[in-house]
């Protein structure tokens, strides 16, 4: 089961507008569009009548009216016309979930809407940021959510799946971040020493680097990463703290996870360099190497599930590289647990 | 589940040859031919030694032999040679179902056998009626057939679905019709007052007129319709019951709702007008703008279904446009539970 | 169920190189490449930390690495090396299948590995022996194994399903061969008298020839054939048992059905001839030809499995030509039988 009390990017900002866009989210089939006054709307994809989908509907004015059988519904969710019939029972309504937009993303909360605090939206670096340069995409899985997640957490991927896109150096295998708990989520962080940087195209140096990478992961699977390169020498003057000097570059994105349904899952993605250090066509070649690791990411991960699909009962065994994994666990399942408590406490949710 | 004790629209006449045609009713297996006599059959499609597809076998005379390991079948099921086997036991026979042919289709019947009367099957204008030109035309839908009877229940989705291809007027949705019942099924009759006419491909009239639209809907799923424009006034002087002078046209058409299994249905229909009203280019724009508009209903129903799948526990909410629906779900459970009472008292039907 | 404790065919052995070779056998995962030295190795294919494939991994020198996280193993599925852990647990290891090379396939044995004795893999008429020449391939139904096997196991079956590729003659539906136990199957034999001889691509005779066919059928589905085109009177005077003189030519092959999961089956089959009775050009013939008769079984079963899919409940119909089919499926219960109560003795296998 997934969490409900939190915000799942649902879509990105550009890509909701006058039309309607079908989405699905943890399961839950939700409708996006953009009212006159420029506000993103998300309603329950569902006619209250004989359920079907408000997005083969037709917008009228900031309404939504289904194009089955006519009935129409205002943003809020209620419906205000049922063609030929005059009395509206107070049923007649689907839901409006509760929309921020930040970052580039409209965010949802499929959970309690009394909770739905835009405050927990984390800070991401998207595009419309002026300090940076953001190249935006996204991927379908055929996967569940928590492959791509455990991915996320542990880099040490990065010298194995992503030897060709990244050139990814041996030292994100062989060195372990150092891990932290956040609110909500974890910060893992660590420093590669003098090491041939990425992929040219991400950094554009020849030379060896001290690499620093840090990147918060929030719950239910939103990251936000910055990477500098950094002269030789700059990790042990920074006593393996952040960067305090001889910072060359830096590279910065986010990347958030939303389930699909139980089978599926939609992976967003920004990625780019401060705007200072970074031409278009550099942030361009960012924008390329990285659809394809992500794609190789793909393969591998759906190769996984496909062989996790035939393996009832077949444990993972875990390494010291699943520490953020295992720990990330156990924070959901924290949360879960609290949501639990609050729904036994207080009826469902939505 | 379906009904087993009714006549359910196998094939177009057409379609049923020398040939050996393959066809899935309510999930049985079905192969249809015709014998040298004209007369057309319906087997079981599946041989009894090692469940072949006897629609894989090849026609013998008025026989049918498997190609798998060459049982031959007669007509009337019986297994007629086990190739190598002198004898054949008497329970080596497929079930030949009671077939009926008319208005153009052919019905069979797949429930008691003693209770296929021919009489049963509902008077619809088909091709070959003189004092009709009618296009035939059938669509594979991916949803439940219930989603396409009640499609068909709730006219008032005219306006909507079909704003494109009918052109169809807001009173469709607006106006509720009467709803009578009659035998095994319901008539639902409306007018509709000086209006313009459906899509000038349906009646070539560019002016307003009064419609006068009627149909029978009997179970299964048969429906047989007459749509009269009439010149405007035609409905006042008519009392609101069937035109009695004005006629300027009338169209009709029968339509068949044959369920394939719980996830898929065919659905065949028939389009068309009075001979004395039309030319064959005028029906040839019926049968395409017809088929245009059923494209729109597929569209919709299946994006319902989707939304349904995912949906468990989420009921519908009638309105006042699904009393045609409510009611013939009514006549469906009665008709079912006397097919159970029956089977309860007499063992199983085929 | 599937039997155990047996050798499946795996691979041709021509198909497994340095490159790592992903199949799956009774619904296991495995992969299989050969070692420097030469020896085909089987591995489980699913890493043990996350159940990736290592079959998406990389050769080093004997080993293979999950190109996942890294980790390393050798042939004798022992994990060497986890980056960035000097601890390797003793658990961290994938199952080596027991593995042997015989006729031209890569045998696996998926039970219990004490029990995997290479003297149990049938002879057969493989690719590479000097004695004949055999021409390769392989075919996948989306069909359980159990109706593959039955298909070869009646061979009533060429008069019809291959009356165009094997234009073979009404006696193999109407006789019934003999039928004999042997060790874990059986052998299945059979005269032809007097009859045209198979497609002329087979036989190359233009007139009437008996013929002899024996094979034997082998736990869990591997077939071994010699046919003998011989002169007419050969039958009579060979008394009914294998041909004593008048041999024409002598057609050989073997068949090995393997089964993917429940619901596809992986189907190998070398064909050809006597090396002193044909040519290249003949051989490619019988290839050609026996392609094209699988590709009608395939049809066929394909068809029975979809009919079966929609007939829970209906049985099959034995006729005195399932003899062998009978028979063998008695031999597989009573293995199974044998095998559960060696693993309620022992524990579970692999």
């Amino acid at each position: 089961m997934f969490l409900k009390d939190c915000w799942y990017v649902a879509a990105w900002s550009k890509d909701v507008s006058d039309g309607l866009l079908p989405v699905k989210i943890i399961g839950q089939p939700v409708v996006l569009y953009r009212l006159a006054s420029g506000e993103a709307i998300a309603l329950e994809d569902r006619c209250v009548h004989r359920l079907a989908p408000l997005s083969c509907g037709k917008r009228e004015g900031d309404d939504l009216r289904c194009m089955y059988h006519g009935l129409r519904f205002a943003p809020d969710g209620r419906c205000v016309e049922i063609p030929g019939q005059d009395i509206i029972p107070p049923i007649a309504r689907v839901y409006r979930y509760p929309v921020t937009e930040k970052g580039g993303w409209v965010w949802i909360w499929p959970g309690d809407p009394q909770l739905a605090d835009a405050g927990l939206v984390p800070d991401v670096i998207g595009p419309g940021n002026p300090d940076w340069k953001i190249i935006t995409s996204q991927i379908d899985y055929d996967a569940h959510a928590d492959l791509v997640i455990d991915n996320l957490l542990d880099f040490s991927h990065l010298t194995y799946v992503h030897a060709n896109s990244f050139a990814a150096d041996k030292q994100w295998a062989e060195k372990r971040p150092k891990v932290e708990r956040i609110e909500r989520g974890l910060r893992v962080s660590r420093w590669l020493s003098t090491a041939p940087a990425m992929r040219p195209a991400l950094t554009l140096y020849g030379q060896p680097v001290d690499t620093y990478q840090t990147y918060d992961f929030i719950a239910p699977g939103i990251l936000t990463m910055q990477i500098a390169f950094c002269e030789p020498g700059s990790q042990k003057r920074s006593d393996d703290g952040p960067p305090v000097d001889g910072i060359l570059r830096v590279n910065g994105n986010s990347q958030a996870v939303t389930p699909i349904d139980d089978h599926k899952t939609r992976y967003f993605f920004g990625l780019g360099s401060r705007s200072a250090d970074t031409s278009d066509e550099q942030v361009n070649m960012i924008g390329k190497v990285g659809l394809a690791a992500f794609t190789e990411d793909r393969q591998m991960i759906e190769g996984q599930q496909q062989i996790m699909n035939i393996s009832p009962g077949v444990r993972p065994m875990p390494t010291n590289a699943d520490i953020a994994i295992t720990h990330f666990h156990s924070i959901i399942r924290e949360l879960a647990k609290q949501e639990a408590a609050r729904m036994d406490g207080s009826g469902t949710t939505a």
